[in-house]
């Protein structure tokens, strides 16, 4: 075993867009496990928009990222050493060690994960908190209803892939919303979904609304923007939004909404959650997306960084829509 | 019995305020009820915000008002002639007769009311449409619970009254805001609600936050704009907001709200409704707002004017916020 442990800090706050400045990579100690505690070897890091607001001093859902701190986020890996019952050297886990190469977690903060099923990497994508977060989002506050149209942003992202997925088993029409050419064309073609819309098309207004002639009874929104504010004056009466990110606006200043009226003239219910708070549903949402998974009718990609001293570029990147699919970081 | 029926058309769409050209004042002649219709005698005409919104040929939730028809309106006053067995002549009635002084409708489009109990006027107001409206956004969409903060908007108008007292009644810290110093002292002084913040004072902001050293948990929306971006900026975690109208902006083009991220970061619920789409539960909410009513605890005001052709210049005020509570019209 290597006696030191690689790790990513942040040491500033980013001013806008994030830069590699923001970022430290240093060698530290190897952890040693206390009682009732696991030391991880990391073997993939989760990387994911929401690290981008805690990056801010701001007031938010959760306390800011520390300066000088390793970074927070999921990652996944194997049991090194074990001073609780339940886990044992070998063991395939996941958590929220960071951006480190080894950690050390109390046993209640890691779940042990069956890499015979789906390779470590899907737990921390379609069968983990993205997987999870469009589960939540469609089905407990979307909740559409076979024949209706669901919209989701970033339809090529770790979440918006499986929202677009699970409208299409819900009998739904489902439009993506993404970046591109190359990602639209994964969207319909690999993820099956009914239609895909550039947003970077220069005609996007008048694309939707050839799109979705029906209008828009669910909204999974991830993007915010120009685009969500021309996305809710094609809301239906009684429609939905599961406001799950707002990826746009999290380097610049917030753009300024016009279309809010539409809420109130078609009666939407618009609601944000972070699916961390909702830790109840995950048995309920894990074992839907695994059945879905297993047979097939749940695909993914990943978009993977290599080794540790690559995961403040890759997640620069993901802020700028670089990925397809999941982001990751592979720790070799 | 006079021979004609003194009406208000809408004869032209106004483009931003409206103006009193938009209207005609005629005299058609008496209307006869048909079978299983009631010839009624307004005595009340009730003006509203939402009326603005019909006046429009946009998209909205409901048709618009027809041009050269009499302007939609809900009505109170009496039966002269019935060919309906469950009314007769001399009962009061409320329904939707609009803008004239008679008024034909079938039978299941009126309502009886017992002016026993109350004013017929208040059948317009605290125990009809615009109480049922608070009760409806303030219980089915806020539902806060005692110690919760509750924030009203245009809190002297017909709705926002009768808001404040229920949130005082549920145990509730109760906010208004409303515009001018004699509004707010009626919302404090007279209505019992903690504080009322003018918005014409220039410093909005920094008497919300010392207003609500807590946060809001529930905003119950009137009026849109500036002062509801900036209310954004205050609601706490799982907070809820009510989004009933929006009226300063009906007759101007949208304000650019720049805090929807509120929304998501603090996982709030926003819903907008429309009462009448809720018919259901109208006999709950009348029968709780009457019980409330004749044991003292709801009180209101009106702002009234007299006779048909001042219909025109009230609906005007009221746009503009001249009224303090309802805003009627008396027909003599």
């Amino acid at each position: 075993m290597e006696q030191m442990n690689r790790q990513v800090l942040l040491v500033s706050r980013p001013e806008g867009w994030v830069k590699e400045e923001n970022f430290r990579i240093v060698d530290a100690p190897m952890p040693e496990p206390g009682e009732g505690e696991v030391l991880v070897r990391n073997r993939w890091l989760s990387l994911d928009p929401y690290m981008r607001g805690r990056m801010n001093e701001g007031r938010s859902y959760a306390k800011p990222q520390e300066l000088n701190e390793v970074m927070i986020g999921g990652t996944a890996g194997e049991v090194l050493k074990s001073r609780h019952p339940e886990f044992a050297p070998g063991d395939a886990v996941v958590g929220y060690l960071g951006w480190q190469k080894y950690g050390v977690a109390a046993a209640g903060a890691l779940r042990k994960v069956d890499v015979r099923w789906a390779p470590l990497s899907a737990y921390l994508g379609v069968l983990g908190m993205p997987g999870i977060t469009a589960w939540y989002g469609l089905r407990m506050i979307c909740a559409p209803k076979a024949g209706e149209t669901v919209v989701v942003t970033a339809a090529a992202g770790a979440v918006g892939s499986v929202v677009g997925q699970l409208a299409k088993i819900a009998g739904c029409r489902a439009l993506g919303v993404a970046g591109g050419a190359q990602k639209c064309a994964y969207v319909v073609d690999n993820l099956g979904l009914d239609a895909c819309l550039d947003y970077r098309s220069g005609n996007f207004a008048q694309e939707l609304k050839a799109a979705a002639p029906q209008g828009i009874d669910c909204l999974f929104e991830n993007v915010g923007g120009e685009i969500f504010d021309t996305l809710l004056t094609r809301m239906n009466a009684f429609s939905r939004i599961a406001l799950c990110g707002l990826i746009s606006q999290y380097n610049s200043a917030p753009y300024p909404m016009k279309n809010i009226g539409s809420v109130l003239v078609n009666r939407i219910k618009m609601q944000g959650f972070i699916v961390s708070e909702h830790l109840d549903l995950w048995p309920q949402a894990i074992k839907e997306l695994a059945e879905h998974y297993l047979a097939g009718r749940l695909k993914y990609r990943e978009t993977v960084a290599q080794g540790l001293d690559a995961a403040p570029g890759a997640f620069i990147g993901l802020l700028k829509g670089a990925n397809l699919g999941k982001q990751l970081v592979q720790l070799t």
